[in-house]
């Protein structure tokens, strides 16, 4: 294990990132749908760390790198958080007194957040009894408006998007281009700190919103002369809830990674794009496989992430593997590749799936001995 | 609000902040009790934003400028993460096989995550009974192994020192020097961003190691010609959990304010010398206002923390009201003072506080008019 320590702490590898706590805006500015004009709402997201990870570079071999971008450090727990301060600064520049989303889960956050940073309204529209409040936690916290509708998703988004004409309201759903324009600012930074692009990049592919920053990003990065190449990208749906790996629209998408439990991506076709001109691939993952995965992961490099974020990990658990007969197969990822993987949500923010790992405890004699005895049992 | 954005944005007066995702050690090596040899064991922690109150800058007026140390946003959640990246490197570098602690809470989260980056074991002692298995999911999804005793929480620890005194396991909780060290980190980086060291500094006071932590980081940056000035250090306990306060151990401290409930310090004279030699004070406030402080600071600045961590936040509000007979009074604060608030841990540690928060939705017909109706009701 030493040199594997030793790597992971080697400074010739990743360059200085300047900026951390400012904000995507400060640090992006130039690239990004701001004038000088524009009221900055930001809350120090972004600058999150890029983990090296000896165990999954070793898994990997051939003198791969393999790296984690570990987003669940944005302020409220999700990658969310670098389209928002776009979107939300954009909104106050409009003069908008509210915004408005349709989301049970990161998007409602980081929106509710964001209103409150900017001192106006949020309001969530959501389809009654689909909603467990786990998940809205934050978006209770935050101060936000929630109204429960009698009907399903797709109302609640069309509600939203009637009341997103009104000049009062700014609809904070993927649909809105500055939250796309703001999450780019991730490849960004990736480019700042490997000096380069990497050869591949892994992600979760739920709305398809972030594969597509993601690739504009590291073109228009490319085109300003601050790298020199583009990776793959490759993008992982929960098998459950796989509409653009089996192109077709998923009516009821399952999947216990909640994030990524989409039938209908709303950036479909830009991902698709993304995947063909990068020479990357759409693959699919079990919920056992996310679930194995995200465990592992936390297990055994220390970084706990909501189920979502472990797709690419299994994801490139399942490229290693050529008996499961991966849309990526090992030997297409060229040697000494350094390798990207996204992972987007923090663990706190699903704390429910980790209930069977919480095993009941037998209670033993208060001595040494005996908690020795129940140390070695396991 | 304009004004306040435009602040929030201000570019002069915060500089920028090298090497964020490195890790504390990468960054402050010279100032920790690490040589070339010992294994880095990180995760990426510290670099958390420094995020300027505009709310809070007004509610203090005066020319006073409040900035939140945002804690939340290390990797497991809490600033213990800076003290454990030490402990742990250190740890393995001694070659121990495990660590072992006494914690229900954010110690034990970082203890597990940084055990399990280390490929070492991780072993949590705690007293039957007392256990809240939201506070413990961490813990578990980093994979320790976590051994409740027919005890309290003192024969949990002296267990803890009794194994402790065995070359494989490495001792975690606070009384690990190393933590300490690792903690001093913060105060460095605020240092870095302004310029110099604020005029104050609040934080929550319950094991008392944190304040101890920054006020040494503060005089040795100082010492080393980084800073000309020093903070009064302001320690926050909650009313039901105030030994340094009252100046006498508390048998059963009770507080919502799980990270501060503490009766009996380890670092209790440190503290006092701390508060002493910085003129500063100790004070107390009440769950209820911690708990209006936490709501307040989520709602108005968009940073959800631990009930803990918003105690500085009451203390600040209870600083400007004369009328409640405050240690530390709003005439004592310097015209024109950067303070800054160390909120310690992210809300998402402890979202059963909110559960009052989340309100019943009755649900509405889905229509533009009945939502407009619902938003407009609140």
């Amino acid at each position: 294990m030493r040199d594997l320590f030793d790597r992971m702490n080697e400074p010739a590898e990743v360059n200085v990132a300047p900026d951390r706590g400012r904000g995507v805006i400060a640090r992006y500015r130039t690239f990004l749908p701001v004038s000088e004009s524009t009221p900055i709402v930001s809350l120090g997201e972004g600058g999150t760390p890029l983990i090296f990870s000896p165990r999954l570079s070793a898994i990997v071999g051939r003198g791969c790198e393999v790296y984690l971008k570990y987003e669940g450090l944005n302020p409220t727990g999700s990658f969310k958080d670098r389209g928002m301060t776009v979107a939300v600064s954009k909104a106050i520049e409009r003069g908008a007194a509210a915004l408005i989303c349709a989301s049970t889960g990161n998007t409602s956050a980081s929106a509710a957040a964001y209103a409150a940073r900017a001192g106006i309204r949020c309001v969530v529209v959501l389809p009654a009894g689909k909603i467990a409040s786990g998940k809205l936690v934050q978006a209770f916290a935050y101060g936000a408006k929630v109204v429960a509708i009698d009907g399903n998703f797709d109302d609640a988004l069309r509600i939203v998007r009637e009341l997103g004409q009104r000049d009062d309201f700014a609809i904070v759903n993927s649909i809105n281009p500055d939250r796309i324009a703001g999450q780019k600012t991730a490849a960004f930074e990736i480019v700042d700190e490997l000096g380069d692009a990497p050869e591949l990049h892994l992600l979760p592919l739920g709305n398809a919103g972030n594969i597509t920053a993601y690739w504009a990003g590291y073109r228009e990065y490319r085109d300003a002369g601050k790298s020199r190449t583009l990776p793959a990208m490759l993008g992982f749906q929960a098998a459950g809830a796989a509409p653009i790996f089996h192109g077709r629209v998923v009516e009821q998408p399952e999947t216990i990674a909640s994030a990524i439990r989409i039938g209908n991506p709303a950036s479909w076709e830009a991902a698709k794009e993304a995947v063909r001109d990068s020479h990357g691939v759409v693959d699919i993952v079990t919920d056992t496989e996310i679930l194995e995965a995200q465990y592992w992961l936390a297990t055994h490099e220390g970084v706990f992430v909501e189920p979502a974020s472990a797709a690419p990990i299994a994801g490139l658990f399942k490229c290693c593997e050529p008996a499961r007969a991966p849309a990526y197969p090992f030997t297409k990822i060229p040697e000494a590749s350094r390798i990207v993987c996204t992972v987007t949500g923090h663990g706190l923010k699903d704390p429910d799936v980790m209930a069977d790992r919480l095993t009941t405890l037998n209670a033993v004699a208060p001595n040494e001995q005996e908690v020795l005895r129940a140390i070695e049992e396991s």
